[in-house]
């Protein structure tokens, strides 16, 4: 990728049930989907195990690299729910029981029911500003440039949602699709490089993909620059064209 | 996860079209599956982009780390598929055109179409064996502790098929599943925490999900330890059943 650094994130996917294939994620492109409308440029994603050290490690990797890291897992009431205490070490600030975390878990919990179980999920490293779930009250935060959100995918959405607004955004990358079927990238492969080559702030991918035995292409093409996207697209219309007049 | 350490893998996804939402990543669950049926541990993901600094980074951080890295993606014709050339670079070994890569590509492709682009197809670093494909013939390979796969789903599980007899595989992990409905974690993550710390080789998990708005749990316990996993499952059950009866 050729564009000018802009904001970045990456995401940290954290459950040993993603990683023994129990629960296949879907965060992942809900979130990629979600930040690419906002113009942030996601970078990287590492999916570790519910291990404090592993946890540490990618954050404190992760935070340093990129504008915002999200956080997806292990914030609900069970033993194995750890996030908010390595999140808490890799910053180096206390975790500690939040009042307001408290009173949004008092919107859908009766005050006999709050045991400390419960209690565990109002546990909030200091500094941190809480992100409302809708769904089942227990909140997310954000800390630095960390966002904590749930693992189920309708209350990460949630979350996803309620946070947004506090988020620095970038300029839309604009989007070319052109699809071919039928014809192997082999065919066009070093004509589309020569393209790619010519214009640099332009990220073209070519992504074949197997419907029914037949081979398909989508070849991509991104980037923040109208008139070089457009020019570059025209380009690769008259490469296609060409090879369809020569078969 | 306090199980013994036993033979690990990563999995490194290569590719922009991940990260920016337009195609939903399908392997990392298919591996995750295939893996934990082999008895192997997963223990790391990560996706990159088509950078090569960041594949390189990425692929020497996790084979030092892990017994096996499987990568997915960018081992096509086109200028975006860079992977064999990152591997080479990682490992410091040269990146030629393997005859027997040739002889592959010539099965499905007659030799006067066998142009330059199709010929990066066969471009594996030296030292590599190769894994058939039985589905378009362009091979991946393995070097070393890595096992470089193509990210078209189809292709990547004939590929994976094709190495598993080469690999190490590890005793198979036993697992638990035990189901509630309508019963919210908070009322026995106290009660499974103090299971999970008396079974300190047996791996505990809790796992929410909302199911047309109520609350779904699966309590998963994991272990190679039968007897163990046993007497964790038999807690657990009592632990639910005296939680019923409260109520």
């Amino acid at each position: 990728m050729s564009e000018t650094p802009s904001i970045t994130a990456a995401i940290l996917v954290i459950g040993d049930e993603i990683l023994s294939g129990r629960t296949k994620d879907k965060n992942i492109g809900t979130i990629a989907d979600h930040l690419f409308g906002l113009g942030i440029d996601l970078r990287e994603v590492r999916v570790v195990p519910d291990v404090p050290a592993a946890i540490i490690a990618a954050l404190n990797a992760l935070r340093h690299a990129y504008t915002y890291v999200f956080t997806t897992g292990g914030i609900g009431p069970t033993h194995d729910d750890i996030t908010a205490d390595a999140v808490a070490e890799a910053f180096g600030v206390e975790l500690r029981e939040d009042p307001r975390a408290i009173a949004l878990l008092l919107e859908r919990i009766k005050p006999e029911d709050l045991n400390a179980a419960r209690r565990r999920m109002a546990r909030i490293p200091v500094g941190a500003e809480l992100i409302k779930n809708s769904i089942s009250k227990a909140p997310g935060f954000m800390l630095g440039n960390v966002i904590v959100m749930a693992g189920v995918p309708a209350i990460m959405a949630a979350m996803l949602h309620e946070v947004t607004p506090r988020l620095r955004t970038g300029a839309q990358v604009q989007v070319v699709n052109i699809a071919t079927v039928d014809l192997p990238e082999g065919a066009y492969a070093t004509a589309l490089g020569a393209v790619a080559e010519a214009h640099p702030v332009i990220s073209i991918g070519s992504y074949p993909s197997l419907v029914d035995g037949r081979f398909h292409n989508q070849i991509v093409l991104r980037g923040r620059d109208e008139p070089a996207l457009e020019a570059a697209a025209a380009e690769v219309r008259a490469m296609l064209a060409r090879l369809k007049t020569k078969n």
